[in-house]
């Protein structure tokens, strides 16, 4: 760490709102949150400067348990439990970084003390922004089966696609084991570029929303044949809009 | 984010304290002490489970500005309140992800309700375990300057070296703009080698404390002519053995 020009930088400190992400589900994407964070706050404020940021990160394989259960109350409990957690540490707001628990997004939100920013609100703002209107989800199956992006889509009149259930299947044996741990295997990406294009061209689809944190690392936008909603990004900077 | 198995791994879930960890100085560090401390739970646990982390990152040239002012107060106050804010979101213990705030670390323990594991006190602790006896400390200015490492190894018996004054500031000057920051560029290693094993030669080193969190990304083991000592990894195995 630097010892350089301190006090020239004192002088610009970020004075913004903190945000606490409850993360770890993986720990491959809080990251990619955390650098992403830091990285939109130095563009916008034009500061070396860091914003301060407070993360919770839980064990994912805890969560999943519940999820899989379908016990959303437990769910709910451990992912609220952990907001509160980061608000009694200052924070002013809070996200998760991560599709799948906003299965219980609403639950959670009742039962914290800070207000979160939702994943599927914003990338459903960032549809309509878009203004697409056939577009396809991929992400887990729990996010897939669950119209977790079709029911905030369809409310907005958008028409929302999904891969069929064998394709859902084959789409999620491709983040284990590597994805998932943060490495993208060369023949898994191409295996999945190949896969979710035949389904674009199938079902017409204008867009494809990333409808997990860990699969922006596999696919960038231009690997499809069209563009690509990369979902963490679309969180990163409503939280980076958020803070001040 | 993965939905498989996980009933089984739910009855695997790791029963460990809650680090707290104090990072942003700088975020990069932070990065490595968190995937660090995460392998190296579930690698001894033999469980793909995730220890639960808390992180509160602060603005890393808010505190250097303290450090380079000299109001070690403020500095005092800055880190042992992130600490006690950790402490409030469940952190047991917490830890400092960098050499360089050690610097009032006394003072920060004092003020904080949980108690902290210093990088300084289990480097000292390894280097007598190594048996190590000409132990050369290279890191920022102020670590080099102020003695974070050469009183307590001096205080064990143990020989402590310094790069002289133009060596210390040749050597700091390769810290930026890019390691800061987690780049290591190859020109610049390639320096530091040079350097360090010069001084090495000179000095009769037998070993070098990497007394920066940031130095281990450019200098691995192997890339001197005596080994080095990763603070870093010295630090989150400390924490990792703390967290049973």
């Amino acid at each position: 760490m630097g010892i350089t020009r301190g006090s020239v930088w004192h002088n610009m400190r970020l004075n913004m709102k903190k945000i606490g992400l409850v993360g770890g589900i993986g720990p491959a994407s809080t990251v990619d949150y955390y650098m992403g964070i830091i990285d939109g706050c130095r563009k916008k404020s034009g500061s070396p400067n860091y914003p301060e940021i407070l993360i919770y990160s839980i064990d994912m394989f805890e969560m999943l348990s519940h999820i899989e259960g379908k016990h959303w109350d437990k769910a709910s409990v451990l992912l609220s439990t952990a907001v509160n957690n980061l608000a009694s540490a200052g924070a002013d707001f809070a996200a998760i970084a991560s599709n799948t628990p906003h299965l219980v997004f609403d639950e959670i939100s009742r039962l914290s003390t800070i207000p979160l920013i939702s994943i599927v609100e914003e990338t459903c703002n960032f549809v309509l922004e878009k203004q697409y209107q056939r577009v396809l989800t991929i992400g887990t199956l729990f996010t897939m089966r669950n119209g977790l992006y079709s029911n905030p889509l369809v409310a907005q009149g958008i028409i929302s696609l999904l891969p069929s259930e064998t394709e859902q299947q084959e789409i999620y044996s491709l983040f284990f084991p590597n994805l998932e741990n943060g490495i993208v295997i060369q023949d898994d990406k191409i295996k999945m570029q190949k896969l979710v294009d035949s389904i674009v061209r199938k079902q017409k689809a204008d867009s494809v929303i990333l409808g997990c944190t860990e699969l922006p690392m596999m696919l960038k936008q231009g690997d499809l044949n069209v563009p690509v909603i990369d979902t963490t990004q679309v969180h990163i900077n409503a939280i980076v809009r958020n803070m001040n």
